[in-house]
């Protein structure tokens, strides 16, 4: 069973590549909204061809795209700008991440969007923000980790900086541009307007550094690596096993002792330097190597099964085979198995929310390049003379034969 | 000039504690709603001792709970039970954090939820969902990067595993949340109903790795730590200066060459095995020492001058104390100065989505515990000998001065 969201109805055209404005437009059309996606000609979205490929697709593309509509046209001609002139009479809201001020020199402004559509909401996704030094940078989400704080805090204490190995940044875009969205429409109920929605990687990788930069800027100290450790207390962070890591987290003596009778080092407790928390969190070093000692004499499930036991909070640091192979992560449902017309089947992660029990619906697999053009245009009033003049005007281009192109029939 | 959002008139209650729950709710306050923040006698949120302390106030309960009232209530008392009925007749979302079934036992399933008020958006936060074997489980933030597979990735590759340093599955599960209200919100205008929304730190983790999820259950290789590389190119990463670090990335030779001139090593472009793109990501060990050698000659801010003269994307890799002072932060207005009425001007970070070109408002700074207990209560319909009754009873607390309390007249 899954639940509809309460989107459906809200046509939303999106003007994206790569992982933000994809996976916020995703998260919407989760949500229910019909997502058109429009796309350049020649190619679309970067990520179409961003490795690793599963049977020609891409996994990244594949991950960001599900319940969306392809269109593909090009609106620096003027008769493919008169298409997507219509397309926005048609909608609800415009997600863009183009260059900055790259869709105004198309003939696209927020004032001419707004004469077009006065009700449109019009969002915008930029790198460095709108405005500032750095505005026409390049920007990508480890970039921004840099610039944020975010890589300066990562890895450990004795070696060089590390990036958070997951597009947070992007995906955090991606997820305040969904938000605001949601916002900018509830907005619109109660005063008949559009609202310019904006969002960036910098903004939303401030938003992350939230509590630490907020306790620099108070005066605090300026975070130091601690690799995966903790300030607060020792034993926190992952330990080794014989064949791979265990998180653990002791909070206080108690949880100390049964740790070290569960590891079958009960001597440690009398250790110099290992008397409580206060004297472990400045022993960190020498606390961690003589539990590492310990831990590494037991195999991973072992030793997970001896802190169960002992009842010290912890976790497998488990790789991504284990994640999927997981009985809570089975038990959530959260994992579901769609069938793509290419891949056949395909293991997809849902949306993190579920209403009365049930996730959003999984209704159609990321689409081919061009695949909806001919019914959107349809829709819109084209006949299918009209169509195959902008087809062969080079204006448009519709939807690839999948099957066809895997035998090596498309261009 | 800032902007209201459009959850104004909307009253939540938030019964939360910790980052995740008041992080969400502070994000939908600072669109507009009402939050009543209900804690507990004795010390409310226990994020409010939170090392590190400013003035004797938590950083980082500083950082999650503008925008808010405190009302502190004993719900297990009936009195204060019914209170807290009361509270959830007048509300339109009750967010709740406590231990999986502790409120359904103090008297508040779903279902009697439901009955007090049944356009009510109940949403409920676990760490682990809210079925399998591991539900009943301590879960925190480092915990479930390591179930879900983050840790794993994160950190060198020849050193042990290290943890994302920022609160990744508790915030991005207080944006999940906020998402999941402005859904429900939508339904509840089209239904007339309330809906159970839930989510998790779990099922947030899973949505952080959805790309290197599907790709490891399509086949693909499980990801290897990178430290602060990537798979895709190199020199891609963080590279020594002598007084710090700087981040960079080269797509091809042509920026590949530019750089080596900025670095006054342009010999190194005859180096074996250094000639192209897929040779360097093969040989990125001693690619990357060669360029580490090179690079750590300059200091920081004169390797970032060279790196834009040559026109190579790039980023210091800034600690958090650079980030404040950084000019394209200031540019973007983001980080407000706000009076407290405790520790004066306090630096907070606004919530990155901006309307018009408007920030969303600081209403006021995180409330003391039980600040507005009286009031919300008197709007409630209590009379002062009421309220006092209660007080006298230990069902409720009211406001702490926080004058009196630094001058330690506080209990």
């Amino acid at each position: 069973m899954s639940t509809q969201g309460s989107l459906e109805g809200i046509r939303i055209i999106e003007i994206g590549t790569s992982v933000a404005v994809p996976y916020g437009c995703q998260i919407l059309a989760d949500f229910g909204a019909e997502v058109i996606k429009v796309e350049r000609l020649g190619g679309g979205d970067d990520a179409r061809t961003w490795a690793p490929l599963s049977g020609g697709i891409s996994i990244t593309f594949l991950s960001l795209n599900r319940n969306k509509k392809s269109v593909v046209l090009n609106y620096k001609d003027p008769s493919g700008a008169e298409l997507l002139e219509e397309l926005l009479e048609s909608a609800d809201v415009l997600v863009q991440n183009l260059r900055p001020g790259a869709l105004a020199a198309a003939g696209f402004s927020w004032e001419r969007i707004r004469e077009i559509n006065p009700r449109l909401v019009y969002v915008e996704m930029t790198g460095y923000g709108r405005t500032g030094p750095r505005s026409q940078q390049p920007a990508y989400d480890a970039m921004l980790q840099a610039y944020a704080g975010v890589v300066a805090m990562t890895g450990s204490d004795d070696g060089p900086p590390a990036r958070v190995p997951l597009s947070m940044m992007d995906m955090g875009t991606g997820m305040w541009l969904a938000l605001g969205v949601f916002d900018a429409l509830r907005r619109r109920e109660q005063t008949g307007e559009g609202t310019h929605v904006e969002v960036s990687l910098l903004q939303t990788a401030l938003a992350w550094v939230n509590t630490p930069l907020m306790s620099v800027a108070a005066g605090g100290a300026v975070p130091e690596r601690l690799g995966s450790g903790f300030r607060g207390n020792v034993p926190n962070g992952a330990f080794p096993a014989s064949d791979g890591y265990v998180f653990l987290s002791v909070g206080n003596n108690e949880s100390f002792y049964r740790l070290l009778d569960a590891l079958e080092a009960p001597h440690l407790r009398d250790e110099p330097g290992f008397e409580d928390n206060l004297a472990r969190v400045k022993n960190r070093h020498v606390v961690n190597e003589r539990l590492s000692e310990a831990t590494a004499k037991f195999p991973m499930d072992d030793l997970l099964q001896r802190l169960d036991r002992a009842k010290v909070p912890h976790s497998a640091v488990n790789t991504l085979d284990r994640v999927l192979a997981d009985p809570q992560v089975a038990a959530l449902g959260q994992l579901e198995d769609v069938q793509h017309p290419v891949l056949g089947d395909v293991t997809v992660v849902n949306t993190p929310v579920t209403f009365n029990g049930e996730y959003l619906a999984q209704r159609s697999t990321p689409p081919e390049l061009g695949s909806d053009t001919a019914e959107v245009l349809t829709a819109l009033g084209l006949t299918s003379e009209q169509i195959d003049g902008l087809l062969a005007a080079g204006v448009i281009e519709t939807g690839t034969d999948r099957t066809a192109a895997t035998e090596g029939a498309n261009a």
